[in-house]
């Protein structure tokens, strides 16, 4: 069976700010910012998304394979055929995807989720749009990571004329 | 008189750190963006540095013009012919730098100073470098701002073969 591949796909400030806080929606990002997460999806064969991540993000995922990462359930709970909640402290993510032929695993955050992956040494891409604004405070991508990571990388694109960047980064 | 700018430089990893912790030197940033660092500091007029920083960059910044952000001095202390100490609650710190016919000014940080100058409206221009590396946690670029700034990007530039990238933003 082939190893699940997971990419954290994120939108970030200028400061490192993925939301200004939990319940932040990603209004602020741009159409181009947009386009290419739908784009990601359409390539992924699961989104897996945090709880409050969810509840913001429910219909654009409506379509998809999704998993929900919440403290709610014991283990896992299917809601329906493409919507499963798991719990990640009691399941193993990497075997889950694996036993359900999941190759490509977009890992949508919120920050909480990013950390799990991040400390899991779980992190097999990340997809960073950065969009020329600060927040000045905020949730950043990581912050109870307990490692330093190192990343190459893959390519560095301008997605429009105000300066939204794409980085691509594929761990070392 | 021309009007003083604030170039705010700093070296972030992937996930908008700026440093481990407040004592942490920039011991991980990569040799291409301290050529740019000196570089700036080339065509800068004078160097800002908080307290901290200056303490663990005082031998790199020995031979230029310093300004140190501190609350030790009531408002300022000229040290010597090259080095003040002022306190930036109660100095206007763009009349200063005017009178003293400050053009370019480097701001180097840390996190504390950086707020500052996001906070009283002075950023005119951000050269950020993101270094291909996750700290997962750690001190960001701003991190008490009260405001959202839009910025637009200048330049985008790959450094090295690894992947550090440097952003230039003006503010919009």
């Amino acid at each position: 069976m082939e190893k699940p591949v997971f990419s954290l796909i994120a939108v970030s400030t200028i400061d490192g700010k993925i939301a200004k806080h939990a319940r932040h929606m990603s209004d602020w990002s741009s159409k181009e910012d947009k386009d290419f997460l739908h784009k990601m999806l359409g390539k992924s064969d699961v989104a897996i998304v945090g709880n409050n991540t969810y509840e913001v993000a429910q219909k654009p995922l409506s379509k998809r394979n999704v998993i929900v990462f919440t403290r709610k359930v014991q283990e896992s709970l299917v809601k329906s055929k493409k919507l499963i909640f798991i719990n990640p402290q009691n399941t193993n993510i990497a075997q889950f995807c694996e036993k359900n032929s999941y190759k490509n695993i977009a890992v949508l955050g919120g920050a909480k989720t990013f950390n799990y992956f991040l400390n899991q040494n779980l992190v097999n891409e990340i997809f960073l749009t950065i969009e020329p604004i600060a927040f000045g405070s905020g949730i950043a991508l990581f912050d109870s990571g307990d490692k330093t990571e190192k990343f190459e990388l893959v390519s560095l694109k301008k997605l429009n004329k105000k300066g939204t960047v794409l980085l691509h980064y594929r761990k070392k």
